[in-house]
């Protein structure tokens, strides 16, 4: 884990989930598992919750920052892929983006929220336009929850669009 | 909407997403639609994002928030509707209480930030131990993502159980 993470060749990118300077935001930090999972398009993101990313009780971690976490780690993998697809750095003009498709979670059991939790994604299939990754979160090395993320490809226009 | 909403009335509950008291998280505030919705396990939640809930761009919200917002809504929808099913007003003892599932979410298209989103969820199944709910987040009167969302009931003691 020498190279920047994922998140910080990304210029510009405000989000709540992976902006690393939304302050207010969880600003998680994707890496390749290694080499070889760069080539195969396997990452990891570690991540501490803090005390007030509870579910009801407060001993475990909310069900919707599971789903950020994972929606942002599985997103910025399939745009890291993509890049490497192009023979790119990540972040090099012209930017490559992508939008969540499709969210799948299904919760395996309550995950505790004073151990860090590990995301493991993969990309599963590569087309021109849609990446579909799953993705695992777990802790301490049992799963909590597992995901099928679709991400799709959007032009860079988009990223200033109005609606 | 005279009554208070689902999360006023349920006490204890600490969640990023629907704790009323968690000052650091969203206090999402769900209500029966009407009389004839409560009857029909329908509800409806409207909640103004924050410009830290963004997407990459500044000016669309993010997907964790959205799944956050749909999870809470669909799952106190959930907890309400079996109060209700029992003839017991939301939150009297002793304690229901449901946990999220599954969620699985498609995105349809850009949510814009600086509007009131809308959510709407409906019980589609009640079964003793399994509620299935659909959800909507519209903005302004159009959907931007559907979901089906699968409640689970846990026992009483799970509320303080240690992982």
């Amino acid at each position: 884990m020498n190279t920047p993470a994922f998140q910080d060749q990304i210029k510009h990118n405000n989000c709540f989930g992976c902006g690393p300077h939304n302050r207010k935001g969880l600003q998680i930090k994707s890496y390749w598992e290694d080499p070889e999972g760069e080539a195969a398009g396997r990452s990891v993101c570690r991540f501490q919750p803090l005390p007030h990313m509870s579910a009801g009780p407060p001993q475990f971690l909310n069900g919707g920052i599971i789903a950020t976490l994972i929606d942002c780690h599985a997103v910025c993998t399939a745009i890291a892929y993509a890049y490497r697809q192009e023979g790119r750095r990540i972040g090099v003009a012209p930017l490559i983006w992508y939008v969540t498709g499709a969210l799948n979670i299904s919760y395996l059991k309550p995950t505790p929220i004073d151990k860090r939790v590990e995301l493991r994604a993969e990309v599963i299939e590569f087309r021109e336009k849609k990446t579909l990754l799953t993705c695992s979160l777990s802790c301490p090395g049992e799963p909590c929850a597992t995901a099928e993320v679709i991400a799709v490809r959007v032009p860079t226009a988009w990223y200033e669009a109005q609606v």
